[in-house]
């Protein structure tokens, strides 16, 4: 199971009950942290997000609608007796600031929180079920992107049909991933006589604040849910590139290039009361676009 | 008029809607912002305060459920395209914070932010109707409660006395504040002759979080009104001692003491979710106590 869960839709000032940015990304039993606004702590009382199953927390950038929820977070996390260790991962300065503020609180946390500066692009944590990548993004100050993609097997045994061809249940495994099976007179059992092709992993791409760049759709291509900002809707563009930001039409057409199954919209501009026209815009260029809705999950 | 509006009446962790610590007193037509935890800027928007009328703000100390709101509300003035100065009093090392906050966000506000640290107790600010001063309170780390204080004259002039009298009106502002007049012909003419008492300048006293010390009493000294944090019913007071708080006897206690008129209860723990028996427990001891609840102004 890979979905994503918005609690913070809105760009830099809060407006209209609408938070800054923050997303819980679901991978079967694991939660993922990505951006932690103002007041996400509170939107995760509110949509009920467990924060103990958090390990992992990942911020694009250090501006503040995307980090300052955080050390909020992180204080209860310690209030309420947390003990299992917290991954941080985030542009390097966030470490100094962090530290500033439990020292001038005289707090230590009771838990250890590891900390892991961003540093080049690729696979920032894996185990055998996920990996989590980060990229660069277009934006006025450093800004990572972050890619969750399941691991899963390529191929589903056929018990009946591997048993019939003598390959004992211990190759099972060796099975799922593709490999033959040589049997003790050496002879070979095709992969694809015994097994049918597994349900295909998942992959999501958060692709934080950025300005319109091409490059961005070469690090997410394909991937099955893209989220990605459409700070305004489309006759600002000249102000969404003074402010590497982007538009809806820029989005879809990021969305289209990348050939990504599905585009999620976000990180709207508090100029905008009304969303209807982001998911219009963007769906005139690319027709599998929806908005990003606080308290909404979407499973991909 | 001097009245205070609660924003945030719950201690360190969000719980049950309620939020950090954050108030409004206003002094006429002046705001000011005492402590401001995570969620203050959507806290005032819910309640409509104008954040443009405040041009003073007063942390108690570096504690986040009393600061970690004010770095996004004031990145948020500046995006709102304040001008005016801002002045902040508090604990000299939010500065350091602050800047560190800022320069890796590559922001500069576009309005100056004057920062005072405190660092005696006596008058921080003041002008010629109000006043307001900062004093020590008893807590884990450096804190600091600040008292505001209306400044008006004390008597108010009966112009018809005052002229059969032979006192020129160019003369009424002296008499306001409690001077004779002297007649060309040297008569004296007694101030209470030609005046009235005037209504009494109002103060209030916010308490930040202490321990139950009863020098405080000293440094309140009958207020009209004292906000004095109650984390904790009268039960827990091992607790409260513990941790640097308060009970509610305890706040009750220092009101009695104090003289103040008026006792307003708040900083209450998350493990409380109903909160009857503060006032309650209150009351027996300081009859005119009552509970700080979000959204309600209290006048003065």
């Amino acid at each position: 199971m890979l979905s994503v869960t918005i609690l913070g839709n809105n760009s830099a000032i809060p407006a209209f009950d609408r938070h800054p940015t923050a997303q819980i990304v679901t991978m079967d039993e694991h939660l993922f942290l990505v951006d932690c606004g103002e007041g996400t702590q509170m939107q995760m009382s509110k949509y009920k997000i467990r924060r103990s199953k958090i390990n992992h927390i990942f911020i694009s950038h250090l501006h503040g609608d995307h980090y300052f929820g955080l050390i909020g977070l992180i204080t209860s996390m310690g209030l309420l007796g947390r003990v299992q260790d917290l991954h941080l991962y985030a542009p390097s300065p966030l470490k100094e600031i962090f530290d500033l503020q439990l020292q001038v609180a005289d707090t230590q946390l009771p838990f250890e929180l590891k900390f892991h500066p961003l540093q080049q692009e690729g696979i920032v944590v894996k185990d055998n079920r996920f990996e989590v990548s980060c990229f660069k993004v277009y934006h006025r100050i450093e800004c990572w992107g972050f890619k969750f993609r399941q691991i899963r097997p390529i191929r589903k045994v056929n018990p009946e049909k591997a048993f019939a061809n003598q390959v004992p249940s211990s190759f099972f495994d060796r099975l799922k991933w593709g490999e033959d099976y040589l049997t003790k007179e050496g002879r070979a059992i095709k992969n694809e006589w015994v097994t049918d092709p597994a349900p295909r992993a998942k992959s999501y791409a958060y692709s934080a604040d950025t300005t319109f760049n091409e490059c961005l759709a070469e690090k997410i291509k394909g991937v099955d849910l893209l989220y990605h900002e459409a700070t305004y809707l489309k006759d600002l563009e000249e102000r969404a590139v003074k402010r590497f930001h982007s538009t809806t039409v820029q989005a879809a057409q990021i969305a289209k290039k990348a050939e990504v199954s599905r585009l999620l919209l976000g990180h709207f501009s508090s100029k905008y009361e009304k969303l209807e026209d982001f998911e219009k815009e963007a769906r005139d260029i690319f027709p599998n676009s929806e908005l990003a809705i606080e308290g909404v999950t979407y499973r991909v």
